[in-house]
């Protein structure tokens, strides 16, 4: 699997609202024990990570995430851009996630950061 | 110290040629058994870390680093951009580094990442 690949996985568990759908996606993205931490959540294995996506997704029906420009890769590291559309497709945020990528060429790891709102025009 | 501190002391790292004060920076900025990962250099632990540093300033004299844009910081992690300017001031290369902070306040990883080269035009 490609970084590519993997980014687009992981975008994918954040978008899967079907319950065992999206504990099935996160199986095979994430390791048994990764971990995930932004500027305001943190969460801690597949069963933590799917918590916490499942309260991102009850809280902003309808939202979606998708990859935003090249994903960058090296070593066991990854970094992507993300962006965060409402329903009525209106990007609402935008993100750098930086991952590492585990032996078995799962997640391991993901730290989030929020890119700084464009000021208003 | 401040995240904004802790990377404006990392980048001094990078710009200290004088062995002593070298070896003295990285310690007072990086723990013990710290790593460093990017593109086209690794290294492990404070001795490793200085000699990497050594050897990228004996292959590029004059050169120097700089903090670029703001230092984005939660929870233990950081992310700063960063130039490398040749001696007569022309930037080179831009980056990402992504950091994470130990529970004494010292860099314990940095993971960085080379910005793509704008296309001449």
């Amino acid at each position: 699997m490609t970084a590519q690949d993997l980014a687009q996985r992981y975008i994918a568990c954040w978008n899967e609202t079907d319950p065992a759908r999206r504990r099935s996606l996160i199986a095979e993205t994430w390791t048994q024990d990764a971990s995930y931490v932004d500027p305001m959540m943190k969460s801690e294995g597949r069963n933590g990570i799917d918590a916490m996506i499942g309260g991102v997704q009850a809280k902003y029906p309808g939202f979606r995430f998708s990859l935003e420009g090249p994903v960058d890769a090296h070593n066991d590291c990854l970094r992507f851009g993300w962006a965060l559309a409402s329903p009525e497709g209106a990007v609402v945020a935008h993100g750098l996630d930086v991952g590492f990528i585990a032996a078995d060429g799962r997640l391991s790891a993901i730290t989030g950061f929020i890119e700084p709102q464009a000021q208003a025009a």
